[in-house]
């Protein structure tokens, strides 16, 4: 039996050789021999969330490109420092790895083309769900004796009622397919129940479908369509996320950018902002007054205003955005590839049996923002600031 | 512009609505509310590894339905608190989900034959590649042209030497191939770079080539090629790994286990172990002399020697071989789908762009275990251990 492997660092008090010799300590080299093992087993995991049924999908490599492009890939001098006729074969090795690279490129787009091919055959089912769950149509008793058998399979103690049994004597008629089954289905999955508010549950509730749609340049489209209800007239919202034209390292394709469909809030409706009110003392006549104003505030519809790449030179902004692009684009694959393709499996629990528990739950990732910058108010009234508390959300009616 | 997303946990002390009342506070729900977006990014840097030219990959989920079994995916009880005609349309639902796994699986085996069918076209040029580092080829003017752009394209800075330059007048015939062209490579691959001990280089200085081979059944090959040597008489070591031969939740292969061939190892060279010499005081005589074992020491050698998965059911050891098994497969998959196809890549540091930079090393993922139980000896021989000092590795020669 092999004994554990530590995590090791190299010294460098050996005899000369090519891989300890670099010409200088540049980033490559010191990189290299960097510990690293403990990224493994995160890696590991992430691969193991069974739910990469669109496996093949373009990866933030322009974003981590533009952060490391810096940092590694530099040169180590160590193949300058070659003698002439090896550097002669490492530059036609990486001539050959071009056409390696062509080849990938076009394996990434038969990928894709598979994808959409089965695509089309999963459309079908998708189109069955909308139907069962919304109420317009019933499932077949060869559909509903197949599922049955799934979960009886499943659940292991005796204690669950068995679907299909009439234990309470009601019929099928008084229930309309199956009440607030996406929402309920989005709740399971933590990355997007982490973003649904009490206040947005009771617009959510109203989604009848989500569906997917690739675009006809690379990139696909999410379409969240929703019954009428009291928080906007859209009846659908669209996301979109575009890929860049060009394939990246690997013949990936590499995330663009994303856009959503601009929200027709009702009157007092918007869930992505509060009213804050204020109460201000004139400094000169002492009168205080109220002073409302409207800031944003967390909501799953921010989902539909995502960040836009950075621009500017500030460092911590970049990150920041970053940051939520990296999560914004997390968000769309969670929807494209988990929940759309097993809604079902969210709404009953048991697709969280294939996702990675993260027992190392970084909260410090996240710093709390309570406290909303409000100088702007006080700095144009030349007024103090006495209190500042929330009053109410524009849209918490039931 | 929206607000960055915060780290909540709802409270519940809101309107019953199908999501907050579960019938028990069993898992699904209370695991739906944990804060999760601290691994998204994690998975964003992983899934930014572009390396994933085979991305279809089996995943560890049978470990990780193996951990995870007990704790989720049990019902919540929300299922079955339904009327009867609702949960007759989840069953339902449950069916026509089971339509759509069988088409995952279909998916999942026509993304695998287009790896085989664009492996047997990258396979020319890996061919091309063994021969070129191996010395009994050169590239052509047209390669060394492509690759010499390619070169100048990726270094901005002017100070590196244009490769193909004869700066040092050196002919092509003084230098056989590319020296120590697959250490150099693996050595800038963190996850193996990690493993190779310095006596390791001395061994796999000698590497010829690492290639790849599917199997018949799920599953592949990792061929090491050794020239002549004085550690081992192997020409090739292989490591191979097995898929199940069912898919798994999604359509995904499943990794099963792994195998690694026996290396024949000359005498007193085998790089996996260490003798340790220890002086023992007899208790009644209170001699002293010197005991020698040979125990396991840390090589990338152990690769070929693979962790079992655990039978027993101490759940510790368990743990610790279940680690050890996701690291193990972890390195195959490095090699299979990072390593082989890129070497060039990895040999000029090239690839190290698009590889993930942890910025969080756990370092404490991984504990010292520079403390040898030597317990069983000192029983053995009812002696008192005075002093336990290793005293060399068999195979320090250079």
């Amino acid at each position: 039996m092999s004994e554990p492997i530590r995590n090791k660092k190299p010294d460098i008090t050996t005899a000369p050789t090519p891989q300890n010799t670099p010409a200088n300590n540049a980033p490559i080299s010191s990189h290299a021999q960097q510990p690293g093992i403990a990224s493994i087993k995160e890696e590991d995991l992430d691969r193991a969330t069974a739910a990469s049924i669109f496996a093949q999908n373009p990866k933030l490599v322009s974003m981590i490109q533009g952060k490391l492009g810096s940092l590694v890939g530099r040169s180590s001098g160590y193949v300058e420092s070659l003698p002439a006729p090896v550097r002669r074969r490492v530059a036609g090795l990486q001539g050959v790895q071009q056409e390696h690279s062509k080849l990938e490129a076009k394996f990434q787009e038969e990928v894709l083309e598979l994808e959409k091919k089965y695509f089309a055959k999963f459309t079908p089912l998708y189109e069955k769900r909308a139907k069962i769950v919304n109420g317009t149509t019933e499932p077949s008793e060869e559909e509903v004796k197949a599922g049955e058998q799934d979960g009886e399979e499943a659940s292991e103690d005796g204690e669950s009622g068995k679907p299909g049994s009439t234990d309470k004597d009601e019929s099928a008629e008084s229930f309309k397919g199956i009440p607030e089954f996406w929402l309920s289905a989005m709740k399971n999955q933590v990355s997007l129940a982490e973003l649904i508010t009490q206040n947005d549950e009771q617009a959510l509730k109203h989604l009848t479908d989500i569906r997917m749609e690739y675009l006809e340049q690379p990139g696909f489209r999410l379409i969240f369509e929703f019954a009428d209800n009291e928080f906007f007239s859209n009846r659908t919202i669209i996301k979109t996320y575009y890929y860049q034209e060009e394939s990246g390292y690997g013949g990936d394709f590499i995330y663009d950018h994303a856009t959503g469909d601009k929200i027709a809030w009702k009157s007092d409706k918007d869930l992505t902002v509060k009213i804050e009110s204020k109460k201000q003392r004139n400094k000169n006549t002492k009168q205080t007054r109220v002073v409302r104003k409207t800031v944003p505030t967390e909501s799953f519809f921010n989902f539909f205003d995502p960040p836009k790449a950075p621009v500017g030179e500030d460092e911590d902004v970049a990150e920041d955005v970053e940051e939520r692009l990296e999560l914004d684009y997390q968000l769309g694959e969670d929807i494209k590839e988990k929940l759309i393709p097993r809604a079902i499996d969210w709404f009953t629990g048991k697709a969280l049996q294939f996702e990675e528990v993260d027992e190392e739950l970084e909260e410090g990732d996240f710093e709390d923002e309570d406290d909303e910058e409000d100088d702007d108010v006080s700095e144009d009234r030349d007024d103090e600031d006495e209190s500042d508390e929330e009053v109410s959300r524009p849209s918490s009616s039931p």
